[in-house]
């Protein structure tokens, strides 16, 4: 096999799929039931409404959004030989299995062989399955993979915090992603990944050693919990860092679209500061903070709507658990 | 980038770590403390000893691995530009973040924003990631990839059943995965990874939707789990779909060892069976079966024995929860 070195990395994305569930919880009724002020989540958060799924599991919803993908590729699920499970909550729906296997089910592959692994790099899940999807596509392994990002936090969220409750929301998407055929544009032009682990207390879901000698677990165990302003200060930081190396490629000068961490108004401002003129798409205001899925559904919403189209370039950023942070830059 | 297609994939094991908890148990042990026969665990499971990690969490247990590895390729910790954890236990330490932010930290990297991710395929995850880690490192990104496992399945395995709590232990293992320099040997020959999510129950700790609603979990519902009448029927019926797949490769041939499945006596026949004349290398006699840390564990013991030089070929077989299945053809 020959050697070859550095980016970009001829990959496309073929189509893309979104499910959110059907259960709208809007701020009035969160305000309203936990005692918060009229227009409390609005104001601090930035959020309006969010889906919480409801019978809905995270492996039917990555599937729903799936499905769409396949077809937005022309594809049938058959011609699929590499699933990747790209999700925070990879199990959260059972502990093992992972959620490669139970989506392939749902998917009704469950007999059929093709591969499945779940890669979670938390919030940033999908953007490193992308780049990990291009790497295995140009071994020439694969031709078509499935990245799926199926998210459901209402299980169990810390619900002392409104700061939590408000901000979180559930949500699927998925792509397929294929080699860039000659003469096309698609590709990842640039990455920037970084973990800092001293935050990982700062974003959490702290099953830990309750788990030890079969003691069982309570729901504050279990629950997912945030330390707002640690990963605020943090988050910051680390978001300025990694958009200073990214912006050293000249391809961000040609960058239409900034998807930014979907954490409603939390680190809107190192976006719009060092990104002047940009078109910044959040949809957090009407999904709420989907972790790892938020990326994608933002992604599919202007593809959908046409603001983006094949050869416009993208960068999508993100920040959470872990402390995991990043940034990648592609041409559709 | 140009395009490039095909294996063998130019990856090296550049040095290989391991670590099992003090914690020794013996079967004997067992036998007298759930009331099963003297030697029941050897004759029926083919086990005579695990370790048991006492107060070592995974991340403690895998950063020792880690460590072991990272000074027998010659580098510093420094070094490492990538963290791959590949564990199916991924996240009993915590549900988020996953255990690579939790293994950095534990290895004296928390600030070091060396990015971290898990890639999760059951009892493959260390093969599974060894071929992301080659797919990665010929795009140029990385030079030095840390693959480390780490499984503690003692915390809550199902001990009603003699199968489950007399074939499990824990350990972990690592490996330096480097591109490998021209003129060596090294590198990923062949590789078949198969997903059957109609097994998806058959081996599983089903926390599943007893989260919902913030119930907790009891201990039962935690618990892992195996079906070993179902894992042995199906397990039998794909192993030996890989094997013939991989035997289809000429370099099949030229394999010096194997390391089957590492579930004591169950799948040892398809091995023996269908590769005649090869050293076969089952340590599960003395180690339990340690999910996917099992294939590194072993491969470790037969690199340090000097049984497996440079230039050597093996062979690794795995099966589990997911289903998933799969071997990899390596050059040492």
């Amino acid at each position: 096999m020959d050697r070859i070195s550095g980016y970009p990395l001829p990959v496309k994305i073929a189509g893309l799929g979104r499910y959110a569930p059907s259960q709208v919880i809007t701020s009035s009724q969160l305000e309203a039931k936990h005692g918060l002020e009229p227009g409390w989540c609005a104001d601090n958060l930035g959020v309006t409404r969010r889906c919480w799924a409801g019978e809905e599991s995270p492996s039917f919803m990555g599937a729903a959004a799936a499905r769409e993908a396949v077809t937005a590729a022309g594809l049938d699920l058959e011609d699929i030989d590499l699933i990747i499970n790209a999700s925070t909550t990879a199990n959260f729906e059972k502990l093992v299995p992972d959620g490669g296997p139970l989506l392939q089910r749902q998917l009704g592959l469950a007999d059929s062989g093709i591969p499945c692994f779940t890669l979670q790099n938390n919030f940033l899940s999908f953007l490193n399955a992308l780049d990990v999807s291009a790497a295995l596509l140009i071994t020439g392994r694969y031709q078509h993979i499935l990245v799926v990002t199926a998210e459901v936090f209402s299980f169990n969220l810390d619900f002392t915090n409104p700061r939590v409750f408000g901000l979180f929301g559930d949500g699927a998407a998925a792509a397929v992603a294929t080699l860039t055929p000659e003469g096309e544009a698609g590709g990842i032009v640039d990455l920037c990944l970084e973990t800092f682990g001293q935050g990982a207390a700062v974003v959490q879901s702290a099953i830990g050693h309750a788990m030890v000698r079969g003691k069982g677990l309570t729901p504050a165990e279990l629950a997912m919990q945030m330390d707002a302003d640690a990963l605020n200060k943090y988050g910051n930081i680390y978001i300025r860092k990694v958009l200073e190396k990214l912006s050293q490629n000249s391809a961000m000068k040609e960058v239409k679209w900034v998807i930014p961490p979907q954490m409603g108004k939390m680190f809107s401002e190192p976006v719009k500061e060092m990104l002047p003129g940009k078109e910044i798409l959040q949809i957090s205001d009407r999904f709420g903070f989907c972790g790892a899925a938020s990326i994608p559904m933002a992604l599919y919403e202007v593809v959908k709507e046409e603001k983006l189209t094949r050869g416009d370039r993208f960068l999508a950023v993100g920040v959470g658990a872990g402390i995991s942070v990043g940034g990648m830059i592609m041409t559709y």
